[in-house]
């Protein structure tokens, strides 16, 4: 078992500054979820001020759900300045697949700076890894090549954690060891937002473990465990949404460790 | 009686994509809502992927809440190609009649491409067919002229559907036809966001019934079912937004019918 | 005591038109809030419309939570025909002491027109006093000088009011006199939002009170008030957020009085 609670009781020690440079739809879930879990979030895509508020935080969030070529520019200007201060860098790939332009970008922000955690669904993680797959909208589609043979590939060619949500999320380290996440409710997809959500999550964990692989695998646990826990108080999504910050909010780290469903990948 | 349950139902079962260009006040309400319904929501404003985008999905919804130029350029795009596609597109015009560029860029829109279904509130639909009346700012204020006439004057000029919402929704076609929907409840007017809500459920159902006056009258009045269905169960504006998004998630095909208040516009 | 029951009459009554240019994160619980009291919000931030939006409006918020050069210059528009028509101006100084650019942009924007209202955190007020100190994104730091030395210091320099927001909230005229608000819950800090919100309220109430430093007295309290009676109900940030938004709104104007806690400013 991966020690998640040392993780949560680290992120609420040390209220980390998780700087976001995200998209319009779900900004305001992104930033508050962070709260949820200790951390504290800020949002500055302007390019004249985006590496210098990089530079007093401690990780990265890029989230390209409403991508314009100036906001990548800022992107890549954080991430420049995240790289050299060493910290971790996570790139949710929101819709790529669905358009030309958005695969151009991820891999444009991931040729430009060292990524250190991809994350995506599962069509959004095979068009990175070359597969020919069309993503709905933001909506992962069926993928008919192996998922896990291009997440580890992925992994591989880009030296970074990979992460693939879905009702099992899969982590995948550079190397290509990782772990199966096997915790989550089927309300987080009745709604809009958790993948957005998740990526928030996975920087906030990442700003107090250095292996990025075991960080995500937790961020994930956790984010799952308290879907869980809202499941059994709420059965519609908008009142299980708010059930599920909450949840997050008073996790305690006992129950990130008991409830975990964490499985080595083989 | 209109037959509301076959379209929800065709919702649930084709999970529609509707493509957004809208504001970012309620960008989060609006992608929510189409959840809720059981369609899927994409929101990509890069002119850079406007069009692209909107090639896979099913309709589309434009809303001027906060138009720049730029927004409105990427909105003609996106909106040339449903109109190739044969896309229905929908535009709220939110705000006309409180600035001249609102009026003037709502009115270059609905020049440069086909828009099928107009909506706006009675001041703004009101300002759209030549009037002369003062938005106060996103709120509709009393129109002095025959608001019916003047609705069947903007559906003839520009051969399309057009929704106005308020106590009582008015639904015109190009032929002067339509309804009235007395479904809703007061506490839909006393938080943000409720009719850019109502343009996306337009969006919706306009994706899977080519009548764009029936759909238009359905989505209004499902909304309605939903938010008198709330209202039994809360009377504050925050507890009830959470309800109204949970009624209309759970929304049966049954209700749909047997509540809805639908008449033929006399 | 202040009389805050007439005050909320007022907005009530009047139902002011509260023009706002503001972030990206938190616009929708803006425009949200400002209906809970019973105004009404606007958001225009293109610069072809910010001052025309203003004519029509009663006063105008600015929040640079998420500011670009653009946004910038629209907010100055907007702002210098609010000084023409004498309209109050509240400037919400988000994140002034993290990046050099937000505190270049806070006082270009206070030297270019007259601002009514500065808000912020403590280290956010003491960086545009003057004070060398760093805000943590957008959450505030400690501040070593006396905060209610430099809040008199700002408040004379700029001849306005200054309103600090803190456990306790110092509200400071030019001249150097004010209140203590003692109201408030510390849940109001465990989710995001919460300090923008307060500066839309400003803006509501200093539409219906010509003197801003009794409107900013009144507005804070009010906020703390709702947020002591939904910490009554709930315990938890997103539950406690929707029932705060409840309260607000269902605030009687004899709790306004009651349950006031305004000291004068020693």
């Amino acid at each position: 078992m991966i020690d998640a609670a040392s993780l949560l009781k680290a992120i609420r020690a040390k209220k980390p500054l998780v700087h976001h440079i995200t998209n319009w739809v779900t900004i305001y879930d992104c930033a508050n979820i962070v709260r949820m879990v200790g951390a504290l979030p800020v949002m500055a895509h302007a390019k004249e001020e985006s590496a210098e508020m990089q530079a007093i935080s401690s990780s990265l969030v890029l989230n390209i759900g409403t991508l314009t070529p100036e906001l990548v520019e800022s992107m890549i200007l954080a991430a420049k300045k995240a790289n050299e201060l060493k910290h971790p860098i996570v790139l949710d790939a929101v819709g790529v697949g669905a358009t030309k332009f958005r695969a151009a970008k991820a891999l444009e922000i991931m040729d430009s700076v060292h990524v250190d955690i991809v994350k995506g669904n599962g069509s959004e993680i095979a068009k990175l890894a070359g597969s020919n797959v069309l993503t709905k909208g933001v909506e992962a589609t069926e993928v008919k090549d192996d998922l896990l043979i291009l997440t580890k590939k992925l992994a591989k060619k880009y030296n970074c954690t990979v992460a693939v949500t879905g009702a099992e999320d899969i982590i995948v380290s550079a190397k290509g060891t990782g772990f199966l996440v096997k915790n989550g409710n089927s309300l987080l997809s009745e709604f809009v937002g958790t993948g957005c959500m998740a990526a928030s999550l996975l920087g906030c964990f990442a700003a107090v473990e250095e292996n990025y692989t075991v960080a995500s695998a937790v961020a994930l646990s956790c984010f799952g465990i308290a879907s869980e826990l809202a499941a059994k108080k709420e059965a519609k999504p908008a009142a299980f949404k708010q059930e599920l910050f909450d949840q997050l909010y008073s996790l305690s780290s006992e129950n990130a460790n008991v409830l975990q469903k964490i499985d080595v990948l083989k």
